[in-house]
């Protein structure tokens, strides 16, 4: 199915906007994961995150791997396969968006999109906007998957580049109009909008209608789930994949891990429903 | 050694500007490495490019694997592994960039400079600045390794964002005033700049200093090289790291692979010199 129909289809049938990030730090895993081998970090990066996906896939519209927190160890790139193979057998219904944030020349990009979309069977993946439309042409053409482009993003440094005017309006708002106008033929494009900047938030959705966009930053970084879901909600009150990845991953270091886990993220979800 | 000193170090004893870029794509192997199996593909991977690199270690300042055409194959981060292990024993004195352009927040940008210079074992990466400031931190604060922002690019989608007017100059000026003026105080910096647009070239340089310059799109991109080298060699005749990939690696398809890599190689390297 395709990534956009998949989202609607998940956003409808679950009742939630709730994005459930994995980020897995072994430096943060309960005690049961403790890895006495080097070699065994890649098995714990496998089990812990499906522990967590399991208990948490009731309240997920979408599954989120950060594949950073994967490559840096041995071994990673075959747990975050395991992972997602793991997602797509037991909870079909959920997409897989890997957060790798690519972008290259054209000939390279292609092979960032068999990674993504072959290798790991990933619904969809975060772009970087920077080098153009020629560097997303090979993702944008595998138009069953979701193209996610970085927009506003949540950290204080989005302040340094993206905010800048040009021709007067800020950076971001001039790719989020190109990415609306020229890139989304297929419907297949979405975008990354911090959740630390409401105001922003609410003028990207002014100017993409009711594109799909994916919002880091609740929880940790400090937004507010009252002012995404205000400001970002497209009109038929969906339209967002609110991400929460350490409040959800690391709600409890015991042995408890998983329950609370499965509490945060229906905590989230429900947070957020009352605000749409 | 840190990165700069040991490119300077290149640069001086090797006379040689020219930086051989690693994008094994199977598909263009001579025969010889045709992979009878999936799992040969990762052995096909690294032992084209070994026989490429000691085949070219002479005439190079430095060595690019492109991580992408090694991560769209199951097994390829181990034959990147084992490559940079080689290169770094073999010849010790060319630096490895590792071409990624990594950018994302700082909890994950942490991840990713483990990733490139401890698992890989990297000199230096290439990055994107999209994200800002705290987005580079991680990497820059690692200041004996190298950080290569993307400033502006070889591919024809350079013109979409990275030329956007913002206070009266492009958006790609003002990201090289900003990463030469703020983010480089340990010296680790240099820019990605396409051979493809030599006059942007010879405004960076007028910004930059002696900075490094990482120049892409000579070859098969179409760029000239005594444009890339009157426009975007320093004051002292370097300060440039060409990158040729596609017409060193597969010069010739038969048997003589390495040889005619290696006459590839010297060719440019002789070109790149009688403009200095």
């Amino acid at each position: 199915m395709r990534f956009a129909d998949k989202l609607r289809a998940r956003w409808d049938e679950a009742d939630t906007l709730l994005c459930v990030g994995l980020d897995p730090d072994p430096a943060k895993f309960p005690e049961a994961f403790a890895a006495s081998e080097p070699d065994d970090t890649a098995d714990a990066l496998f089990a812990f995150c499906r522990d967590i996906v399991d208990a948490t896939a009731a309240y997920a519209c979408a599954f989120k791997p950060q594949i950073a927190y994967f490559s840096a160890h041995n071994g990673g790139e075959a747990a975050l396969q395991r992972l997602i193979a793991h997602i797509n057998g037991a909870h079909p219904d959920v997409p897989v968006i890997l957060d790798a944030k690519r972008g290259d020349i054209g000939s390279t990009a292609s092979q960032y999109a068999i990674e993504a979309f072959d290798r790991y069977g990933a619904d969809a993946v975060t772009l970087n906007p920077y080098m153009g439309r020629d560097s997303a042409e090979p993702f944008l053409q595998r138009n069953d998957r979701g193209c996610i482009f970085l927009c506003h993003t949540s950290n204080p440094g989005a302040r340094d580049f993206q905010e800048l005017q040009v021709d007067g309006v800020p950076l971001y708002q001039r790719i989020a109009r190109t990415i609306a106008a020229d890139w989304n033929t297929d419907g297949n494009c979405a975008l990354v909008v911090g959740a630390t900047y409401p105001g922003e938030l609410k003028v990207i959705r002014g100017i993409v209608g009711d594109m799909p966009l994916l919002i880091p930053g609740v929880g940790a970084q400090g937004g507010d789930v009252e002012a995404v879901v205000r400001n970002g909600a497209a009109a038929d009150g969906a339209g967002l994949m609110i991400n929460s990845s350490r409040g959800i991953l690391y709600a409890s270091p015991g042995a408890g891990y998983a329950e609370a886990a499965a509490d945060a993220a229906r905590s989230l979800r429900d947070a957020i429903n009352r605000f749409r």
